[in-house]
Formats: C-alpha cells, sequence, structure tokens
C-alpha cells in the first residue's frame, strides 16, 4: 500500500459510513492504471494483465487447474453462476436474508430459477436446519412437482457482516455431497471476512470446499470487477459465452484484470481488509464504550446499530450511512461500513458524532 | 484533448487494429478519475458525476427532461433495454447482421424475446424492406400465432461501418409509428458515426427520432459504459430496478459518470471521434492506392477488406485485426479498426506493412 | 345431472379419495361429446361450443364484456395469466403454502418472475398481513433493488379447502386498489367453494372483485380445461397470443367449450359441485363421531386428517389418499377428497375401514 | 376402425379442409372413453390406461427402454423437449419455415433459446446445407460470442407436407453425431406420414435414428395429447418435473392414456392414417385432372394450391381451408388437408366445387 497518510486526505464534508462501494479504487491501482493506460490489449479478458491476475490468484488458492474469470458487479456474478450451474428444473438454496433472495430485483427468477430459501440465522444458514430441509424436500410425496434444490448459496462474510467458520463451511460441504448440490460462495466484501479476527477460512479452504466461489472487487479497492473462481475446470461448460450470454462480459477486461493483478501482487487485498476492519474495530470498541446496542455481534467491516429514530435523524445530518430495517416503533436499525478507504480521522469524527448523541 | 502528441507514444510492438475497445481511456478522463478518486460518493449513479453527465448529455440532445443512465456495456445494455421495452409477446427486428442477431450470444432470447431478423443491406435495415415485411406480418392469418413486432433495432454506425441518413433515419420512424413499433439506435460506436464527413444525423436528431438510444463509451474513450437516453420521461417504467433485474446495475457508477461527464464537457467525444476518422481516413486512402478491394465503401472507423488467404496470414504477425468472413476459396474479409487511441506513427506502420503486401 | 344412481355403479375395488382429477367426466359432458364428435368445427378456441359457453359464463358472473379463454390445466393457466399482467420487474404475492409457491415445479420463476411469498393462515393471505408486508416494502430504502409487488394470488377454495369470505376478499380488493396491485383468483375446484354452505362469495362477486380468475373445470367435472375469466376486456393485451406462447392454445378447443357449455347449462357444475360437498359432509361427520383428529375445520371437498403412522400404512391398503406433510413423529397428516364423482357407496366403504382404524 | 360408413355421417354444411385438428375424436376412442369414463384413476400419466399405451407404443418402436410421456398439445411438446435438451447457452436449428421458427408465437424463445434457422427446402432441412452452416459457424473466430447449436429439430411430415427419406434421416443423424447434437423430431402429423407410400421411414428408424421424436395425437383422431418419445432412458433427467414446470403436464393423463391405447391396438393409427391419404389422393388427382397449379408435390394429406384471389373468395363460401401465402399479385397459396375423418361424400363435394371454379 501506498503512504498510508494518503488515505487521510481529500475526503469530503460530510462522512461516507454507507457501503464500501463508495470509494475509487486503491492508489497502486490507480497507479498501474496510469501505466498501462496507453498500451492496446485483447479485449474480454483475454489481456496480459488479467492472465497475470489469474495466476496469482491460482497461486494464492493453491489450484493450478482453476479457471478464473472476471465480471462487473456482484448480482451478475450471482445470476450468471447460478444459471451455470442450475438445470433447468433446479433452484438455488439460500437463507431468506440472502442477497440473491432479498437486494438483485429477481435477478435469479429472471433467469428461469426459483430461490429456495431457508430460515437463516444471524445472516447464516445453519448446517442442521439445511439438512432438515433437504429430509423433508425428498420425504414429501409430491416432490416430482416442486423445483429441486440444485445449489447452496452463502455469502462470507454474509450480509449481515457474520462469517462461516471453517467448521460451519465443511459441514455444509458434507450435507451438499450428501444430496448432490453444488456449494458457492458469494464473496463480495470476502477481502473483509480474510482479515478479520474471528476468520477461520482461507482462500485455500474456499478453494477446496466450493465449487465456485467469488473475491470480490467492487467493494474491496478494484476499480471494478469480482473474480470468479471455479476450482474444477469444465464444470460449467462454455461458461464463456453463458457470461455473454448474461451481458456479463467485459470488453474492456483489463480493468478487471490490472485491479487483481495488483490487489493480488504482494498481499495488498489482505492489507486493504485489515486496515477496514482496524478502522472498525476502533469504532466499535468506542460505540461500546458509549453504550450503544448492536443488533448482534460482528467481527468485520459491518456494524448493525440500534438507533432511536430520532437519534438517527441527527446523525443523517452529518453521516451517510445505511438504513437497514425498523426495530421497534421507537428505534432503527442502522448499518455503518467502513471500508478500505475510511480514514483514522472520519473515524474519530464518528465517533465524536456518536458521542454527542449518545 | 490533451497534447496530442501524447497519443503517439507508449503503443506496443505489435500494431492493434483489431478493434476500439482494445484501448485503455481518454487521458483526460484518466486525469479526473486522479482528481476524483479519494472522494466518497453516493453508488449507483448517484453520485455528482454521473448526475453532472446527465445534465450535459441531456444539453448536447436538447431534450431537457429525457432520463439517461448508464450500464457497463453493449450487450447488456441492448437486453436490458429490449427486454424493458417490449411486451412479453412481442419480439425486436434486427437486420440479419445486427448485433443482437448474432454476436451477443442470445442475450435477447435469454430474457424471452424473438429477434426477428429482415435481410440487411450492408448492414442497415431498408426502409421499402422493412415496410413490406411488416405488411406480410399482418396479411397472414396466423400472426396471432406468432411474436408480434414490438420495436425497431438498428446500429448507428452499423456493424459493417456505414450509416443510416437523416432521411433513412426519419423514413423507419415514420413506419414506426405506423405500426406502433419502438425505435432504439444502438450507438456503442456513435462517436465514429457523429464524427463522419457523410454524417446528417445529430444527437439531437436521434433524440427527437429515437425512442431509446445509446451513447457508446467503452469504444469511444470512456473508462467504461454505456449512456443510455430514454427521451419521453417514464416510457419504461421503473427502469432502475429493471436495469439491476439484468445485472447491469454498477455499484461504481462513478466510473461510467467520471467518463461520460469528461467525454461532453467541451466537445471532447466528438475530437476523439474525428481522431479515429482521421486516422481511418488516411489509411483507407493509402489502401486504396495501394489497389486493395474493400467488401464495400465506408466513411467511418471501420475498413472490411478483402485479402488473400496467404497475405492475411503474413498480416497477423505484425497486426492485431478481425477475422470478418470468409470471400471466397482463397479470400478473407478481415476489418481493420482505428479509435480514438490510434496513433500517427501507427498508421504509417501499418500502411508500410500493407504496401509490403500488396 | 343424469340419473344419479348412475354415479354408484363402475368404480374399482380400491377406493380413490387422492383427489378429484382422478375422475373421468360428468355424463352429461360424456353426452354431448358423442353429440358432436363427427361435427368439424374451428380449432382454437373458435368454435360453437366454446362460443356458446363463453356467453352462459359471462351470464353467470353478469359481466357481459368479460373476455373468457379456455386452457388445459392449472398450473399452465396461472403461468400465463401471471406472465401476462405482470411487467418483467414485479413478482406476485402468494401465501407461503400456495399452489404457485409450491407444486408447480417452478413454473412462475420460469416465465422471470418472482413468487413474494407472505405467511399463510390455514391457507388463506389474512388482509392485515398483506397491508404490513406491502407497508414495510416500500418503507425499505432499498426497494428499488428488490421485486416490485405487482398483484395478488389466492385460491378459492384454497389448497387448504378453506375459503375466503365476502368481506375479506372485499378487503384484500381495498388493499389491491391501494397499492396499484391486481387480484387473481384461482379457482381449481371452485365448484367446491360455490357449494359450500359457509360460502359467501358468489361468481358475480368475483367478477366484480377480481381482476382475473379462473373456473376450474378438470377437477369439477369437465374434460378438461379451465375457464379464464378478464373481467375488464383488453387488460392483458394480446393475450391470446400470450396463450399460445406459453405453449397453453388447446388447438381442439371444443374440449373445453363442450364441457364448459355443459356445466353451465342448467346449473349443473353447481349441482356437480353440491354433491361432492354432501358426500364431504356425511365422511366428515363420520370421522368426528369417530374421534379422529383434523388439521383444521375446512367445509368444501377436502379433508385433512392426523392419523397414526401405523394406521396410515393400513388404510393405504384399501384407499388411495393423499399424503400431505408428517405431523409429528408418530402423525401423519393425510388429505381425503370427494368429488362430483364420489358415490354414496364409496363414502360407506370409507367410513367403515375408517370405523375399524380408529 | 368402426363401420366406415359412421365416417360418412353427421358433417356439417360447410366443408372443413383447413386443418386436421377441426375434427372430434375417432370412433374407437369415444367408446373406450364411455367405457372407462366412472373408473377413478391415478393422475399425471400414471393411470393403467397411459401404462398401457406405453407398452404398446414401445413394442411399435422396438425399443423397450424407451421413455414414453404423454403431453396435451404441439406447441407444448416443443418447447418442453427442446428447453429439455438445451443447456442454456445453447440454440436449435430449423428449416426457416419451421413450426417453432414462424407459428409457436416465440415459445422456445420463452424458455431462453433461440431457434438457429437455416434455408429449407419444400419444408426440411437439407443435409448438405445443414453441415455447411454447422462448419461456417465452427470456422467464425467469434462463435464463442455466439448461441451454440444443441441440437437440430425436423418435423415428419413438414409444414408443407413433405417427408424425409430413410437415407435423408440417416445422413442428418450422421451431422448430428459429427457435432454432437441431438435430433429431435416433431411428428405432429406422423400417421399421415407413415401411410404415404413414398415413405420410407418406420417408427422403429424414428426410434433408432431420433434422440427423442413425438408420435402425434391431437390431429391424428385422439382425444388430446402427443406421446414423446425419448429412445434413451434418462436422456433428460427429472423430465416428469421439467413437464410440469412447463405447464404441460395433464392432470387427466387418462385421456391422452386411453387415446394411445386405443391407438396403437390393432394398428388404427396406421389406418386412419391411410384414411386421410386415400382423400388426399383422390382430391389431389381431381385437381391434377382440372389443370389446378400446386405450390410443389406432396404426398401426404396436405395440398398446397395456388389459386387466382377471386377464385379464393369464391370457394371460401363452401369451404372452409387455410390461407398460407401470397403467390403473386394474382394468386394466393392455400392449404386444403383432409384428415382420418375426411369423408367420401365430402371429398367428391370439394371435387366438384373445384371443378367449377376451374
Amino acid at each position: 500500500m501506498m503512504e498510508e497518510k494518503g488515505y487521510e486526505t481529500m475526503r469530503e464534508e460530510k462522512l461516507y459510513f454507507a457501503s464500501d462501494y463508495q470509494e475509487g479504487m486503491a492508489d497502486e491501482i490507480l497507479v498501474r492504471l496510469q501505466e498501462t493506460n496507453r498500451t492496446p490489449t485483447a479485449g474480454y479478458g483475454q489481456d496480459p494483465y488479467s492472465e497475470s491476475a489469474r495466476t496469482r490468484i491460482r497461486e494464492a488458492i493453491g489450484i493450478p487447474e482453476a479457471e478464473i474469470y472476471f465480471l462487473s458487479g456482484g448480482t451478475q456474478t450471482n445470476a450468471t453462476v447460478i444459471d451455470g450451474l442450475l438445470r433447468g428444473y433446479e433452484g438455488v438454496i439460500a437463507a431468506d436474508t440472502g442477497h440473491i433472495a432479498m437486494h438483485e430485483a429477481g435477478a435469479i427468477e429472471f433467469g428461469g430459477h426459483k430461490v429456495l430459501t431457508v430460515a437463516g440465522e444471524n445472516g447464516k444458514i445453519r448446517a442442521d436446519i439445511l439438512a432438515a430441509w433437504l429430509k423433508a424436500f425428498y420425504q414429501d410425496g409430491n416432490h416430482d412437482h416442486m423445483v429441486f434444490p440444485g445449489m447452496v448459496y452463502i455469502s462470507q462474510p454474509t450480509e449481515y457482516g457474520t462469517l462461516y467458520s471453517l467448521g460451519e463451511l465443511t459441514e455444509l460441504r458434507g450435507i451438499c455431497d450428501t444430496y448432490g448440490l453444488k456449494l458457492y460462495v458469494d464473496g463480495a466484501r470476502l477481502a473483509y471476512a480474510l482479515a478479520s479476527e474471528e476468520n477461520t477460512v482461507s482462500l485455500a479452504d474456499l478453494g477446496r470446499l466450493c465449487d465456485v466461489f467469488y473475491i470480490g472487487g467492487t467493494k474491496c479497492g478494484a476499480v471494478i470487477g469480482e473474480a470468479l473462481v471455479i476450482a474444477k475446470p469444465q464444470l460449467i461448460p462454455h461458461f464463456f459465452t453463458v457470461i455473454k450470454q448474461h451481458g456479463a462480459l467485459l470488453a474492456k477486461g483489463r480493468l478487471a484484470g490490472v485491479s487483481f493483478d495488483t490487489l493480488f501482487d504482494g498481499g495488498l487485498y489482505e492489507r486493504l481488509g485489515r486496515r477496514a476492519l482496524r478502522m472498525a474495530d476502533t469504532l466499535r470498541k468506542a460505540l461500546v464504550d458509549q453504550g450503544w446496542r448492536f443488533l448482534f455481534e460482528t467481527s468485520t467491516n459491518q456494524i448493525f446499530l440500534i438507533i432511536e429514530n430520532g437519534k438517527y435523524e441527527k446523525l443523517q445530518e452529518d453521516v451517510v450511512c445505511s438504513y437497514w430495517e425498523p426495530f421497534d416503533e421507537k428505534h432503527t436499525v442502522i448499518r455503518l461500513a467502513t471500508s478500505w478507504a475510511t480514514g483514522e480521522r472520519e473515524i474519530e469524527q464518528l465517533i465524536q458524532i456518536m458521542k454527542r448523541l449518545s
């Protein structure tokens, strides 16, 4: 990473803690963009930067034969992978709070597939709940009239900032094996999972336990792009064409190529993640000290706070944050997210603002 | 534009004339990216750069109420617009050589719609052929068992580098009005149409005659992105959500925002287009002098050359160009495309190479 | 109806109480089939029997301008109507126990639409739960990233044999009006609703309160077919073509035409319904007397019984019935359905069998 | 078949020669419907009549392990099979005159697949044209951006009443094998192919050379239904559920079961076909004698006649026939179709009418 103090400058008056996609790109990537800007390259991900990025990612995962594709955003990646993995009569199991179940405007259904929801717990699918769901499905005498489960979708970290442990992920894999299901992990914010002290799931574990997963770039310092990893080559035949059909093929693949080639050069991806978590930890501790209540514990870059409605209104004068859901008549749940770009001064300012409100 | 000589430097050994998406971004945009990189903004196209770009584009078209959306690529934009405009039982009329009919991997059909092809001429739909097609459709006693035409898709310039004249576009609009069809123009390479000496269709004409059209960025100097113009507001209800459903919503809308805000600041878009055409004209004249045959005349940045198979092989040692189609047993049609980034030295080198082969 | 004793003869050894589609057709319809068999007619619902049936149904509903279409089955009808009514970005609200949510193998999602489930109560959507769901949807700051509700799907009787009262239906209509939603009623077993003593919703009420509903034939004595009623003409443009596109257009529309022309001639539809309910009532009373537990009260042709697992196994030696769901470790919920064809002798036999098991 | 004279009675004033689906059902099937009407059976094709029909069809084809499914109509069957056979990125090759390309209202595209048309000749795909199309596809450097061909659709007889010879079908199979394509035959009017003197393709040949084909019932004397034959079991996994998802599952499968059990009992299917062809032959000879021109030669139940526009108008006063297409300014192509139900007296009447017009 460039000189850290660089991250302290040039921020706007209002504090931005709504999400991690509200930032530009890591300085190191901007520099590479400049250096390579006047070099013409092949399109559609065939450029040398994408090739180099693929090599670095394969090394990081430890699977030399893995297929790597770069797509431009999370919803698109989910829709393309899920459609590529499923047969027409199959659906995808997700937690009822999963991104594909809630906030992708029906992109999965647009592709013809049902999202089969199971009750989530803090954003996660519990292995025993999944197992019970599957057992009940196959017991039902009418299941030939129902959508067959074909795969399981989880996110790491989840939409609630929580993490699957290695044990939990291994258990889910076992259930998937039993029922012939594919396992797919949405890693839109993976940098913030990998950097967490609580985290026990490495990139290598994801490569070993998932059929497909993606390493998020858009929310983790890239110009644009998500790096999709298909651990077993040829799992999805003609996936290049599937991407094109979904409108998800980047003509200028070099943007994602340069991004990931830089993110996976010398551990930048992890460093960016750690920075965001250091900021989140500082904020979290201060909020605890100030007596704020949380919806539940998280160890990543997202903090879900319960706040009185009046105070929430006041907070919005100075801070851009995310409305999450009503808590009760008088309280609202909001999300405060740090990112790779969050500066120490901003955290201090936010802590002061929260203190005045507490 | 920055100092023109900048465009002469930093090119690779091999000459790139395969397509206009093989380049980075205009220097002016790169500078704006740097200046704005550390400013956090709202996502999904709500950032101030996107807002400013929308204002500039509305001015350029002369329709203050036009809706402007930024999407990340052409196939995606086509698929999203066409699905947004059509009812389920309708299809889209296109030339049989149209991009949506040939090279989008079935993205339109993925959305449930048939591409109804009419025989194109040099990439264009002739008004009389369209009128005859529509007349025959409605005469057919079985047309209730057929896909209804709901809109017409054309591209400006076409996939063959040709242009619709203002008269031709006006005629097509008339037919669309007669039959209640929407008219949509794919402007992936619009900069190279607007800059052509042959061109008679302005941005204002497109705004006035089309229901929807897009101004291409990816192939015309932007970081990424296409600017979609819906001339009549609310033509497609909830289009933001339609974009999201198609996986076409850029979380980091700022990339397209900064691009178009710069492209439409002081006429950069036109200047970039003119540069590409100046290079193409120089090349075209030299090729004519050298006695090469063309598939047909074009006045934009794409040149379709008929070349002996052996010479084509030789050419590829030094030049990256596009295979187009077989011409006959012994000849191949190839495409040579200049772009906003093509340098004079490259053109000279290509001319020398072609001379040796001629 | 023909001589009622006709319905007592010709039944198989094993008793069939699994569902109402396990029967042939009403004798009256069979006679009409014979009479008309050698008369050639136009296809696709343009035959004179279909025309006459449409006139009769319009009279029964009291809406002379209503459009009536005949489709061949329930899932198909649901999928076609829902796709015809919704815009691409919209979904359909249903109870979580609704047929489209559970037992149509994803036919709605195949058409690109999400089924938005709300918690049902005895198979029904409660107005207050629907209102709360809609209020929460529009409060969510992210709802532009979500599937918009476009219509409400209910069934009368429900999949659990329960009925909406006129008050309840009117309340749902009111909520639909408030939120701009269409209201659609699946009447696969409508004969058994109309004939119930508990019922307060007439055909005229359905015509007045719904945008679209269908009168079930397949399960209510027809050869085949469902009569779809679109109260407001032109609500779904080119619906004939939409039906064809869904593969739901009966080439031999005469089969449904003869069926409904006969069912709505002199009240046969109601009589068939009443017969089924008389049989169900006799059975229900006997089961109460024998001390059986029900999953909940119903007044239509479906009875949901809680039975010990061992007894269920024994029952299946003599009776074909429907497995519904596990009740607890030791008990199962089964469905016993009477139909227009159920004979008194069969009911008596079933009552004897149940007595021995009780 | 019942006494043939039965087929001479009960016809309407106007003569019906528009299509073969304008008739009721064969008398033999009507009798079986009566006999079985009061016998309750399992639904969804699990009834004993369907089981028996499957056995008979397997015997007729000579493939004991073939899977047989009954669906309610042709468009539905085509859409379901094609969607079941193809991967998402694949399309289906058809003649440009093929039913799926023209008259199914986009049912294939509704399922997400492109119909890839090749120029037909008299309704047929010529092997050399198919081979050239495939060669060109794979030569195209951009074919990863295109819809991959996954299967070939043909109809026997074609939409123009022509027939593939055994040699032609064998050639197509060979090309399919070379390119890894499935071969599917739409046999909506198969009875009229099998009965033709020109025909050289038996049911056994279809079973051996196709991956999937269907034996048409709706147009060949059945109540309703098409018998789909999947020669290799498990070719389409969970096909029952795929059928349900497409809304194509007949709850009352017995209707198709009784139909096909009767049609394949003692050669009724062939006899019905022969009757239609005998009538067509008589008509064809008379028309030739009267000096009428044909669009081209056919040997099945469809005759395509070129008629002066004025005479066509006059003809319609007495005869219901099908408008096909304009021939030139002054002439129209019409279709006259006989069927299993056409009576000798009708043929004589039509011949007299045509004589007066000639």
